[in-house]
């Protein structure tokens, strides 16, 4: 199969995007011929844009042109504009349907006890403190030796373990956060079951979660009561080989596909990942929306300048208002660190032909599709509903994915162009390469290759199915390249707010 | 031997602590009797002190007594009183002195190429961004199996993995003292050699190690480069063989006491802290001093109240004037973030006996002892010179004990009254217990019992004098406890500054 020469992300938009060189009098996918070489990466007219007309890419007014463009002609800053505020919005394209089949499907998954579907069954143990880290760990390695060899029913003791617990205000937002999200682990329906361990005299004691339910009183401990490291450890596996008991006898039973829930990832990325493998996985979750499935977008520092079009999106008002009240929590919280948000095309990324700011962060938004926007999110809040949600998280990949599968993802997605190592147990993550240097470079830790987009070999669509599919398969236990390596027990990162003390 | 009924804790003190509960009449040490039931933990006059007068404890005016004390008496809030920036400041009793013997007296310690001392032989595996982090624990696993057997003279390999790397601005504090801590732990004299890992497109790229020496060229690379996580294991087994087949061959040999650096930190610490267990290790420390060793006192938001009679003990205005400093950034950072630094006595801490903020402080400063301070250090900047210095860090143990061994810490020393899970590999920490209760609860976890001063079997000076000799045997090869159990591997955690993005 020959190379695709430049790709059309949208049947809507009114210019190509050049994949690898093109020299002038090569044809577009359309069959005009281009006027000029068009270099990688950079935009190409399909058809005649008049001056002031909104040159469309992902199905998106990405800016104004300032003269006439004619069919072929390269399409940059001189003769592109971004007006912020003042760009007409376009409806979303239309979103991939699944079939009426694919509505009826089921994948293989866990049915727990509060409802909800795990796609793994894995027993947690989880860490109030960074000083109870070590002795979870050991806890981990030592039930992973005893009792995983007794129960195959159970995919493994997981430690779910961070730098933080203490040393930190007792309210606010630092504590909330670290609350939530490790209440959502504790909670996670890919854990059949999960031990806390505290050490005794942190700030983020125990009690704050079996008071509220999260884990029954004889299922966490304080090491300091236990009489220190050793006997903690003894004292975890009586209580294990409790919990394994039950956990171990559980078996996959068919789920519908409304139950997955997954988490929506880029980092590493590169100039092909707005254009290959954001845009193949946001087909895939149109597909699965379409079942009644959940995609969660989040990465808000990575989105912005393309808020408002996720707005428009919106389901109702409220959702919309939510958005925007995240993102203005994000102008002050940066401006107080003095950091900056704003997500401007650096030159390299004007060389490498992006134009605005909206076109920029459009490529990370491609990875929700062109579904509806149900539901915003705090981060690690539990999701709820149907369809594409946003969680407000920040743009770093381990902090980002430890608020999705604290909001309860039982799958992620994670497109890469430079290459990513992550795992985020006990969810499993899938690995999508943007381009088929890396995947062949890192095919050991890459699932999905989209470079065969790039390679003419597959559509946008034919691969977002083809991630749907492998999404379903993986709900149902395929392990990812991930998982088989043993990644995840270090990626736990909750996002760290507030002073440490 | 009999209890220890009440505790003088320097001889220039005008009050006695009450070790458990003193009927009337009952002798304190000096043989004056109680004029009523003193509760434990409070403090009894062993002389008349004059309305006005200075209250002393800790060798230092804690306050005033607002009306005429007669031995015997209960003083509390009753009868003293803080007033702030007006309190006569105290010199500084007199330091326990080494021996003439002492100070020809030396450690079997690791001399390494940059001249410094380590105290351990250990092979670091250090990661520069949470990606890295699972690779860097392969690497060090597969080395641990394949390599350590070969060569008993290793201590072990270590990996130094974190939560940070990315998703923050390249500039700023947050990268500073991320980078001062990495390049800190990658030449630390606990580790005879180093590997460093990225994954390649994080923030802190690993180039901005080796153009500063921090590893030469070929000691670290990326995965991205290596083709992944396998192959970047692989790659490090090869280059850890050469690194093993060097730093094997090196062998303790004797080493001035001068050259061993002590962090102290406390800890989950209860009423007896500032009694038994930071007096005593404030002995050490002046006799570590008067040999020419350093001690690093930290933890800034635990010794606030209590800065200026440090700054009263500073050797020049400059090192007073420093420490000043990080106090008055403390003030800002904590209100700019909406958290207190304000260490004033919780009601808990009154019912204990504490009655001022400068007492409860100066319990915490305890622990630098009596001798003059003569350095002030920014978190994890190399410490140098002589006797008592100060590190600005938090007060949370696992990011202070971080700072100090970044700083070139190469002994830890951690007092606890609740009882401590800690370890800080590559540097060993001895664990210290403020009350037998707690000895005699987690002894597999507690190195030293300070329980012995309150029992009367020891005093301050003896219990001093015994950590001293421990530090030093320590410093020659014995294991602590926590290294034992295997602490240290989680418990690196560089302190996070600025915005997550
Ligand atoms: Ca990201
Ligand atoms: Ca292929
Ligand atoms: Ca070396
Ligand atoms: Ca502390
Ligand atoms: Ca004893």
């Amino acid at each position: 199969m020959s190379l695709a020469k430049a790709i059309i992300l949208s049947p809507s938009d009114n210019v190509a995007v050049a994949n690898g060189k093109l020299e002038a009098g090569e044809a577009l996918p359309n069959g005009v011929p281009t006027l000029t070489v068009i270099d990688p990466g950079h935009k190409v007219a399909t058809r005649p844009i008049a001056a002031g007309e909104a040159v469309i890419k992902y199905a998106q007014a990405i800016g104004r042109a300032t003269q006439d463009i004619a069919a072929g002609e390269h399409v940059h800053s001189q003769n592109l504009v971004f007006e912020a505020g003042r760009m007409p919005v376009v409806p979303p394209g239309t979103a991939l349907e699944p079939t009426e089949a694919d509505k009826a499907r089921t994948f293989m998954g866990y049915r727990r006890a509060d409802g909800r579907a795990g796609t793994r069954n894995f027993i947690g143990i989880i860490a109030s403190v960074n000083c109870s880290t070590t002795v979870c760990k050991a806890i981990s390695d030592e039930a992973n030796r005893r009792l995983l060899p007794l129960y195959p029913g159970i995919d493994g003791f997981v430690p779910i373990v961070h730098g933080q617990g203490c040393g930190m205000s007792g309210t606010g937002d630092g504590m909330a956060v670290l609350h939530r999200t490790l209440a959502g682990y504790a909670r996670h329906p890919n854990f059949g079951g999960a031990l806390m361990i505290g050490l005794g005299c942190e700030v983020n004691q125990l009690t704050l979660y079996g008071q509220r339910g999260v884990v029954s009183s004889k299922r966490h401990f304080n090491i300091q009561d236990a009489g220190g490291s050793r006997k903690a450890v003894e004292k975890a596996m009586e209580i294990l080989a409790e919990i394994a008991q039950e956990v171990g006898q559980l078996k996959r039973e068919p789920i519908p596909l409304s139950e997955i829930v997954v988490g929506l990832q880029c980092g590493g990325s590169d100039g092909m990942s707005g254009i290959t493998a954001n845009p193949a996985l946001g087909a895939a979750v149109d597909l699965l929306a379409g079942v009644g499935g959940i995609g969660i977008l989040s990465e808000t520092t990575e989105i912005y300048g393309a808020e408002h079009l996720l707005a428009y999106r919106a389901t109702t008002p409220e959702v919309a208002k939510k958005l925007d009240g995240y993102i203005k929590w994000w102008e002050d919280h940066t401006a107080l660190h003095g950091a900056s948000i704003d997500n401007n095309p650096s030159p390299g990324n004007k060389r490498g032909g992006l134009t605005t700011i909206l076109e920029k962060s459009l490529g990370a938004v491609a990875k929700g599709g062109q579904t509806p926007l149900t539901g915003v999110f705090g981060y690690g809040e539990k999701v709820t509903g149907h369809g594409l949600v946003f969680m407000d998280t920040p743009g770093y990949d381990p902090v980002s994915a430890t608020g999705q599968v604290a909001g309860g993802a039982n799958v992620i997605v994670f497109t890469t162009g430079r290459g990513s190592c992550f795992g985020c147990r006990p969810t499993p993550s899938i690995k999508v390469a943007t381009n088929s240097t890396l995947y062949n470079a890192m095919e050991e830790d890459m699932d999905v290759n989209c470079g065969d987009i790039a390679s003419g070999e597959k559509t946008i669509e034919q691969m977002g199915r083809e991630m749907f599919e492998l999404i379903i398969e993986t709900a149902s236990g395929r392990k990812t390249k991930s998982e088989e390596f043993g990644y995840g027990d270090n990626e736990f990162v909750p996002w760290h707010l507030g002073a440490t003390l």
